[in-house]
């Protein structure tokens, strides 16, 4: 078996092997899902030189949810020292993913949160001229109405929890329906976004995305991103809720993450969408893909 | 600092020091809560001989929950093989709570789940005599109405996840409203449960409490065996949705687990609830306690 790289650094320790345990049974991130995390896009050239895209944002993004868990995240130089000697250990050329995260720590003893991150490789570097990347969904309830996270903060809504299990168990339920990926809708009858991506939609020259807030989506940097470069060459860009049935009906459609950058919708539900190359290369452009 | 006593075990290890790491960066439990659990109660007399109340239906219902989430859970006989081992090393007198723990493994280097228990200390053997344990509650929003999980597996409803940041979050939230814990509610106005009991009312010789289904609701062992011993005594009861008002004006209000056994609530939202103690003696009794 040929293995992807990967790496993995805890704060305190350093780089450690991937096969050496670094919870124990008692760690709340274990036991409860009950830390947060957040994932970067590495880019490694050809030498073997790896950079974070925008870790900062990330780090910022990582102690809002922290701070929405009453976690007390270490400080960013701290953070940034791990991922500097992790990005040291690591040189193989292309994409990968850096995943930050940080529990409560363990419960049984506690000694503050528990912090680790780990990278692992997912594709060589994109050709800037190749096809847009396209993926297939379906539509699946997230069980609750477009409002629900409104004055209601214990839902933390927003907050990139290691409670993913439910964003899990809908991209299985997406693959049992012969699709690749899965765009969550509310009870009344509006988008949200996927289990590990924003969502957005073009209509003409206008850019949509789902508002957080009540609709308990988390921002998606990537789309912000988008966004910004798209408004500087004259798009529309506007956050609100989009009916279900819109998505049937738009000019473009988009999962959008940090990761694997804007992918493209070619059908949802088993309906083919409208899909608009020169559009497609646009956005995957803006996002720096 | 004199530590609650505390005891580890891990499948394929075995009993392990608590101190000791045991899930690796890659653990799909640690990193999106993918996994399932399960909790009871044990009690170890004064010699040190330790038992497990109704082990066999805690193992049935992680399997359940493992069904659900499609990890091929290990057989029965070894974790009552991994209970044993764990049960010969406990020897507190008192209360204990077992936590059985499945994930659904590694992602970076696959090698089936994860399967691993610990055992911790609660409290000295109850006083059969003594008055019932009482809490104060507060009322929160789940965020989603009643019938939100019925034809949506994907949703989780009455799977006991590792994903338990929200319920977590909201015992925090009951907190800082003063109260010990927290009665979940439906947008449409109905009583749900508590983040990590069962809900139980009396209203006369009825005994109610919330359906499982498309609640979400995970089904109480304690809640029915309390209700087998009730039916038995000339109680009627009943599964039903269960109006918030309704709580207020309930004779008594329990929540009900396998560890505590059931808890009465002596004020809801800072208003004071009708208690009884003969009936909270009687319920007490139905569980065990």
């Amino acid at each position: 078996m040929s293995e992807v790289p990967h790496l993995v650094a805890v704060l305190g320790r350093g780089v450690v092997s991937p096969d050496d345990p670094v919870v124990t049974a008692d760690d709340l991130g274990l036991t409860r899902g009950d830390g947060c995390f957040d994932s970067a896009r590495v880019v490694t050239d050809p030498s073997g030189t790896a950079q974070i895209v925008d870790l900062d944002d990330h780090l910022d993004r990582l102690a809002a949810s922290a701070g929405a868990l009453d976690i007390a995240i270490p400080p960013h130089d701290a953070w940034r020292s791990l991922v500097s000697e992790a990005v040291a250990a690591w040189s193989t050329p292309g994409e990968a993913v850096l995943k930050l995260m940080l529990t409560r720590g363990r419960e049984w003893r506690p000694a503050g949160p528990t912090a680790l991150l780990t990278i692992t490789h997912r594709a060589p570097s994109p050709t800037p001229t190749g096809p847009p990347r396209t993926i297939t969904a379906v539509t699946l309830t997230r069980g609750h109405p477009s409002d629900a996270f409104t004055d209601a903060p214990w839902l933390l809504g927003g907050v990139k929890t290691l409670s993913y299990v439910v964003n899990a168990a809908a991209t299985r339920e997406a693959k049992r329906r012969g699709a690749d990926d899965v765009i969550f809708t509310t009870t009344d009858g509006f988008a949200l976004d996927g289990p590990t991506s924003g969502l957005l939609l073009a209509r003409g020259r206008t850019l949509l995305s789902t508002p957080t807030g009540g609709t308990g989506i988390l921002e998606s940097l990537t789309v912000a991103a988008i966004m910004d470069a798209a408004r500087a060459d004259g798009f529309e860009t506007r956050f609100e809720l989009i009916p279900v049935e819109d998505l049937y009906a738009a000019d473009a459609l988009w999962l959008v993450s940090s990761g694997r950058g804007p992918v493209l919708i070619t059908t949802l539900d088993a309906r083919p969408l409208r899909t608009d190359t020169a559009l497609a290369t646009a956005i995957a452009r803006y996002a720096g893909f």
